[in-house]
This record gives structure tokens, sequence and C-alpha cells, in this order.
């Protein structure tokens, strides 16, 4: 069975495993304690806050703990925004192509009150700085959006979009879910006010993933899960640090399998392949995409009988993978103005990091065939 | 090093990490994607689903996953809450003994509007129902009490006290964190309709728990963590299969490792070995506590100095794990009238369950030393 993952997460890299293991064995003290082994779990933890900022230009007291990307996000708009917002300031600008849950969030907004812009992605799934500033009110508090898109591997120029923002004085979070250890990321230069992470997108465990705050220590924040004083009073829950150890070591160890998945150019045999093989597609997403995400329209491929006739051979899927059990088309080629019909012929490959030559010409080999 | 850990909470069996190690190899899909891989997944949490909820005398449909119990206990008030209460029926009842995160829980209600009444226990440390009943309005909309104190030790007559809100049409909340797998629980005998779980409570992995929400399917909810339609809409984020796995292991294998511990008799032999060396000590709680939780003021002891000299012979700690960090006395030693004096005598010991009566002994013959 060859894993072309639909959710772009990896399977638990081996050192990860050896990690938590450890870590069960060594590591098994609520950090809260104040006895011996509470504290040297509480340092333990500090040391891949500081890991985790190090990578991303931040300030360790600036990095708070969570389930994963999912709950920072919640944090970025539920925990930040109360303390923000007026009756007068209301308005949240975000794009058509996020991840699901940001969807979710902002409908329960809209619920008490504020009112979101969807800013739409350019035709090749870009989300351009013009159209965020266009949809900026004075009454405008907030602008989130993703670094890298989940399903095109389209990277948004957040910099720029994040000078935008701190000009006019709003608070700026990106989702970094996809892009964290894949793209350059420093804070500083990318004028991100608050950003997610997830562990189990770079080979770490699910369940374990983290938000930055800029300036944390100065602001006022109502949590989304209160506690009894973890994470500063951010974050409730005691702290998971054996999954926090599985984190730092994805941390160390992802970029240098992806740099070997990198010199595979998975992407570009594949649709070499499909060359050769003459197979109609046209690639959604830029030329600029990250390299693991490919999302391709086969025009003349019955992609449904593909995916479910070769289900113990290719794990593939159609739509996106947080929703894809509801039917219907995904809502970024949506965004980007593929009909119905185009989304229901088109895959989405996240490769697997261990992918080789033999296994994309086995997959075209396949697809051919529908 | 004993380790008399301070937060109840167990280092992860060995069959836990077992079986985690195997959901790493074999369980890394997402169990939202819609590919053989993901579904596999999915069965395979439901499965656990209907393990705990057989557990509980619950239905399958009434479980929800979480990162642990702080946050299904924000998920008890937070996400019914809104949909349950009116301008006129914004009254809440707990206690003075509650987890950390109860009260902060109901402080961050407080400041929208609701209004909390802290019930206090008794000497003993046990909620009276007739002290709930007095605390009852015609505006209370939920009762939240714990149902084993994680200090004392001491079971909460929640049998009684659901009864009681049934009979008044009150939603009845219970933090089941201390009692799950030591005490029975039948959700329909007890008549509660909320409570709360942990896996690292159990011997399985720390940032895994669940919720029971009666007749969930038919209730309007606010997600805490808004998501994808994970969790059938109530919570977000990507499953964590692998520790649910976990938490499975920690359902099936705990019993056996705690009957063993209990043959022990460690608290009454702790008491008798204080009794043979003269240290005068009173045990807060009653003589119907939990087994594996002491609390124990030493009157004539310097339990700080104890504490602070024996750090790598015991783990060991006066406050409560979680608001350890803050130095003051233990709300929950404060609810049963010790003085601060008397709260700073007292040990807070949650025996390994692995404990011998030699360990008991080497701490006592310590203890009578200071």
């Amino acid at each position: 069975m060859i894993y072309f993952d639909t959710a772009a997460s990896y399977p638990v890299l081996p050192e990860v495993k050896v990690a938590i293991a450890e870590a069960f064995n060594s590591s098994y003290a609520n950090s809260s304690s104040s006895h011996k082994l509470g504290e040297e779990v509480a340092l333990s933890v500090d040391k891949v806050r500081g890991q985790l900022a190090g990578e991303i230009g931040a300030y360790p007291s600036e990095i708070v703990f969570t389930s994963g990307a999912t709950e920072s996000n919640n944090i970025a708009f539920k925990s930040l925004l109360p303390n923000l917002s007026s009756s007068d300031s209301k308005h949240i600008v975000t794009t058509e192509i996020e991840h699901k849950c940001i969807f979710s969030i902002c409908n329960y907004l809209e619920s008490i009150g504020y009112k979101i812009s969807y800013v739409k992605p350019d035709k090749s799934g870009v989300i351009n700085t013009d159209a965020i500033e266009k949809a900026l009110t004075p009454e405008t508090v907030l602008v989130s959006v993703m670094h890298v898109n989940n399903e095109l591997g389209t990277i948004n120029p957040i910099g720029d979009i994040g000078r935008l923002c701190n000009e006019k004085d709003v608070l700026f979070h990106s989702d970094g879910a996809q892009s964290f250890m894949k793209v350059d990321i420093d804070v500083d230069e990318l004028n991100v006010d608050v950003m997610s992470f997830s562990a189990h997108k770079i080979g770490g465990p699910k369940g374990i993933g983290a938000v930055y705050i800029r300036d944390l220590r100065n602001r006022e924040l109502t949590p989304v899960i209160h506690g009894a004083g973890q994470e500063n009073g951010v974050r409730g829950g005691t702290v998971a640090s054996p999954l926090i150890s599985g984190f730092s070591s994805a941390i160390k160890n992802f970029p240098r399998y992806y740099e070997d998945f990198k010199k595979t150019k998975a992407s570009e045999f594949l649709l070499a392949e499909l060359d050769r093989c003459r197979v109609e597609y046209k690639r959604n997403g830029s030329n600029f995409s990250l390299s693991s995400c490919l999302s391709l329209t086969l025009f003349s491929t019955n992609v449904a009988q593909l995916i479910r006739e070769n289900e113990n051979l290719f794990c593939l899927a159609q739509g996106s993978a947080c929703s894809s059990k509801e039917i219907e088309a995904s809502h970024v080629l949506t965004a980007i103005s593929l009909s119905r019909e185009e989304a229901e012929k088109t895959l989405r490959i996240s490769f697997p990091l261990d992918i080789t030559k033999e296994n994309i010409t086995e997959l075209v080999e396949v697809v051919r065939r529908y």
C-alpha cells in the first residue's frame, strides 16, 4: 500500500517514536508539580519551547503548546478578539481557501456579531496582497491568511500581507500548519502576530501543536480552554510533555527527511510520467507550489472509480481530508473556479517522504487505464 | 526515586506503550480521510468509543474525545450552557473542592453574566446532597460536582445529587477524572448528564481524554474548539488516534494493576507505620476515601524541609499539583477548614501502582526525623 495521504500529514518519524518512548519512561511527571521530577519535565518542555521559538525567530515566552493547529487557530480568533474588538471594530478579513476550521470559527463569530470578509484567491490559488487591502475597512480588527494551502501547496505572500496589516495596525494571523519546517518562517520578517502549528504535519505525533502569539505577556487573552494556570494561564490542561518531546524530535529530524524527499523531484517526475503516458491533466495551483503537494484535474480519467478500485494499492482521495465525509466539491477548488465536475476529476496528492520513482510510475500506469 | 505523585496520575502502563507504538506504525492515517487507511483508523477510534461507553453504561454516540479532562470540563460548561440558559436562568452550582480549572471556567462565566454558588464540603471533605439542594434556585441551569476529589480521595454521593438534579430538571455534570476505573460508574444509575475523563489518570498517555454527554445527538452545542466537523462537529482537530489506542489499552489493563495495588493496603500500612513511629498526624478526608490518595497533616513535622531535603528519594509535594507554582494553601484544605499553617504541614500522597511496604517504611523512617 502506497500512502499518498490527502491530509498532507506524515507517519510518525522513527526518531520521534524513540523520543516519545523515552519520555514515557522518564518524563511522566506532571510539569506543574513542584517536586523534582515535575520540575525536570517543566524544564524539558521549556527547552522545546525555546527550540520552536528559535525555528521561527520568536521568544520562548511567545509560544503556547496546544493540541494542534485547529486549537491554535481557535485561540488566534477566540482568545485574542474579545480584548481587541469594540462594538464598532468587529470586522475580520480571511480567505476562501483556509482550512475548514477557520470557516467554522468564523460562522460562530458571525453569530455573535462579527462581520467576515472572505477574499478570493487568484486563478492559481494565491491570495494577493491587493485583494486583502481592498477588503480592509476601518473596522477590521483581524486578518487571517494561511501560509501554505493544504490542497494546492500554494505559498501566500504573507510577508507582504503582514506588512500591510502592520501599517494599518490590524492583528495578523497565519495558519502555518502546512508551511512549518517546509518554508522558512521568521515571524518578524513575515510581520506575523499569531501563527498556528501542528506536530503531525512534520512527522510528529497527532494531538500536539503550538501557537505563536507576539508579545504574549502583554496581551489580555480569554482562554479557549480555561485551566489551572498552565501555559501562563493561556491554555489549560496537563501539559502533554511526552508529545512535546515527540514534537521536538520532529522539528530536529524532519528537515533531513524533507531534503531527501525534495531530491526525488516527485512532482516533476509525476507530471513527466503523465505526459509520457499522454494522460490529460491540469495542475491546480502554481509552479511555485510546495513540492510535497499536488492537485491534478484529470479531464479524461474516471477519478472516483480509479480511487475505489485501487484502494488496496494507493491511499488517494478526491476531497479535502477533513470534510471528505460530506460529498461536496472541495472549497479550495471551488475558490479557484473549478466546476463541480472538474473538482470530481481532481486528485489531491501529498507525497509520502519515502516515495520512489517506481511508486510514481506504478501510480501513473494505473491512472492511464481509467 | 520513589514517585508519590501529587497529581494522582500514573506513569504510562507497559501495555499502553506497546499499543501506542503499534498505532504509530499502523494507524497513522487521518481518521477523517475517505481512503481505506483513514476509514480503518476511524473504525478503530469508534471501537474505543464503544469500549469507553461500555465502561460507563453510555451509548458510543454520547462520547466525544478531547485532549483531557480539563477540556472536557470546559465543554461541560461552555459548550452546553449557551443553548440551555436564558437571561433569567444563569445560575450555576458547584463546590469549593473542584479541580482548579472549574474555578477558572466559572470566573470567566461570571464575567459574562452567570452567577455561581460554591457549596462547602462537610468536615471530611464530602459534598452533601442537602447542601446542593439548598444552593439550588429556580434560575439554576447547571450543577457540577466532582466524583472523587483529587487531594482527599473522598467520594461524593453523585448518584443522590444526580437524582436531585434530575427531579429539578437541572443539567448535572461530574468531573470523573479521579474516579474513572477506580469507582464503578454507570451514568444512568448516577443520573449524570455530562462527565469528564482523562487517560493519564489510569496509566494512559497525557493529551487525551473524553467527555460523556447524555443524548448528545439531540443537543445543540457551541464547540470549545471549532473544527472541520470531527467528533460530530462537537470537537475540532485531527483525531489523535494513536493516543486513543493508548487510552483503550489503559482502560483494558489498568484494573488489573489497580487490583494488585489495592491488595497492598498502602494507606492503612502507612498510617500504621506512622502510629508505630509515633508520628503525630491527622488524615484529611474520610475513611471511605479512595485507597490511592492520602492527605496527611503532620502536626510536629517540618514538611517543607522534609520534602526539600529528600527530593532525590521521594517525589512529594505540599500543594495541589496544578497550582503548586503559586505558593498558597490548597483550596481543598481551606474548604475543609484547615488553617494556612496546617495546610503547610500537609503532605499530599498518591501512591504509585507498584508501591511496596518497604517503600512506605522508608518514607516513614524519613518522616519521623523531621
